[in-house]
């Protein structure tokens, strides 16, 4: 069983704000959405949380680990150093699709994400510390078998581009459809999965599913961890033992 | 006629790195990342250009205006300050996926991006400024019609963006096969194509092709400049219009 | 009895690799320096301690609550986004003059600042959890009386900046000398001291002497805590106390 | 003769602000800060400028080169994606000195640096193209004969910064008192100081009154040109070759 925490970060009312009083320059709206990520990959992950940046003004974390308190101190760090104000809603469930259910519910009953009065607000209840275990986040990180080979080196950039992310939207829905997973494009060629617990058949058919429909060979490394950088990192691990072996599903060893 | 000016931006031998002599946290390399494409939007945002992290170790930008010693600045400043180096690579074309086929291509040709020999390169020739005209750069810019209300605030947080990144998808896929255009997806519900001059009809072409095979219902605002500032500014301003009276297609006033 | 952890931070042979292979653009090395500062704030800030800029290639903090793993995180972090790495060096003490002798001197035994052999030494052991108090950590910060009226909207910059740290020099060593404390300008007309238990007398005394050597007035709001986010914002606290009752020296309620 | 452009960087009724409701977390204002500072670095340097941090809340630029649109995309860019805004006031004079009194008044006129009501205010007038020479510019780049041998790697680390303090402070009043210059520290044991156009002499006797009154030991290294980096890189050329040669003042060759 896993039990992951997802918390849902939703910037308040900032589509208005990007054209009040008139439209701001998108390269100013660009550096203020990826440091804003930038930053609490950084607050999230000292912690030992993940955060994706997902469509920048809605990020996913997975934030096992980390309290109210925890929270409060990054959405005071936002307020104290940006613009805009972030709203922040946590879920929990036995799959993360569920907990970040639960957080998107939870967050809309208290007003739209362009209501002027809706600030910072803050909802949900982390996993006591008692009842976490070290199995409840599994993360899977997938990569493109030879990307650099069959994409990078060959295809212009778009076309290469393009490619791996047809892999990535054939992947995330596959996912989210069949195993109540949430898939994230990270750079490069790496795709990371926050799952419950899967199968390596589970993984096996994901695989071949991309292979079908998106015609993209990937790979996957799997680890489950007391938060989401334990997974994470198992997970790396597992990958370089798959790309070391030619294989295209293994698992960290502490499984 | 268009005369895009596109820079590839690849990391050097990036991927190796990421795991060298061990996987690296994925929080820092994601923090990494998105402060570089933070960096490059404000280096080359000051000179008016564009850039999207597209891959994030291959983000593409439209550089009009930006003459060699401007890149070799951004090259230099990137090996300041970071651990990783970059290699770039302008293409010229009047269309942009024309201009970065030969920018790929001429990268390609000095080695791989896994190649450890293979560093700093700059390649390539800007449009010299006798040749550049206030038509050369024409943006697009769609966004996503009431999104909050459709999206955001009814469906959870991950249902929300799959719907966006299909919509995304379709829309990527039809402009480049089409049109000869780039497109990106820059946050929110708002993507950013860079087109060669097309029509009023193309563009809703586009929209309806996205509503048909993603029911995504998009419109978009256009806009043409010497540069991508000046060009995106009109995309936005023109998307104001779109907003305000309810249409599909309106375009700056400047064309 | 205070009992301050402090953290000396350096940069390794960072002076030779400003200059190699030839000197590099100022401004991207005050970029490198200023984006550290403020990672290590952050970083170091999200555990509730406090750092200070000091020569930038060699800062200082104060780290009560942060153990050794929390010391390695902050060396991997720099190592994973930065040309250059940190050695870390952690020295206790009942003042803060003596925590940082015995970092230092650790470190010092350890090469040379420009020793290309000593990379990434981390040094010293925290306080054990169960050692700490509610006391551990003493903080003064002191501002200039009307510091805007009587400097900055009066004299040129230069010259209002020019008495400023005349203040904040005079204060610096008195601080030192007569009371092993530490003190640091951090921006405006605020310098932050840490110290070991002091009396009001103390204060008014180091006040008196900033006030005859430097003809320079102050005031100051003393706080304590086990950490120094908890001491400065008692600090803070009661400095503002300070100006409105236009008094000089204050304390924080929890004394 | 030189012909300096400085500008005046100041932040909009900024102290209030970090005490508004309530004070603000230190490292979060230290963030801020540093990170503007960063900013301003990119931007301005970009163009060949260079910023000194000076008291954070009042940076002082030299900026030659810049011009208005220049200085108003700096201001735009802030107020993007900062919670705060600056304001900016243009001096220029043969001498840094003359320069930052001018763009100080100027600015004092249209009210406090806490005036809630005096925003975004962007005055003077820089130095047109066509009265731009390749001498406009004069650096002198001072370091700290062995520092790391005399200081840093013998004394404890606040002893060396105080050592190293003590001789800027020395250096920056005699600069300011007897040449109309304008020393900034920099970092580590240097110190970049804007001069009108100083002789050998001058130099040394600057270096000899820091020996005397501050028993440190200084060297130097001077260059001239249209762009503070342009005569700052000469200067670091320079410094370069007195370590070389052990001297105390050096020239770049472009003189």
């Amino acid at each position: 069983m896993t039990n992951t925490q997802v918390t849902l970060v939703q910037l308040d009312n900032y589509g208005p704000w990007t054209v009040t009083p008139s439209p701001r320059r998108e390269v100013d709206l660009q550096t203020l959405q990826s440091r804003l990520y930038a930053d609490l990959s950084q607050a999230i992950g000292t912690r030992d949380g993940y955060v994706f940046f997902t469509r920048f003004d809605n990020m996913i974390a997975v934030t096992n680990g980390l309290d109210l308190e925890a929270h409060a101190r990054v959405q005071e760090s936002i307020r104290n150093r940006y613009p805009i104000t972030a709203s922040l809603s946590i879920g929990t469930g036995s799959t993360p699709a569920d907990a970040l259910v639960g957080a998107t519910g939870a967050l809309q009953q208290q007003g739209s994400a362009q209501d002027a009065d809706r600030r910072e607000t803050l909802l949900g209840q982390p996993i006591p510390d008692a009842e976490r275990t070290d199995d409840d986040v599994q993360i899977a990180h997938f990569d493109v078998i030879d990307a650099t080979g069959t994409y990078t080196d060959e295809l212009d950039a778009f076309a290469s581009f393009t490619h791996i992310e047809a892999g990535y939207a054939a992947l995330m829905r596959h996912m989210h459809d069949a195993h109540d997973s949430l898939s994230f494009f990270v750079g490069g060629d790496n795709i990371i999965a926050v799952c419950p617990g899967l199968s390596d058949g589970d993984y096996e058919d994901a695989i071949a599913h991309v292979q079908d429909t998106a015609d993209v060979a990937l790979r996957v490394g799997v680890g489950r961890g007391a938060s989401a950088h334990d997974a994470g990192m198992g997970a790396k691990h597992a990958l370089e033992v798959a790309r070391e072996h030619d294989t295209i599903v293994e698992r960290s060893g502490r499984q």
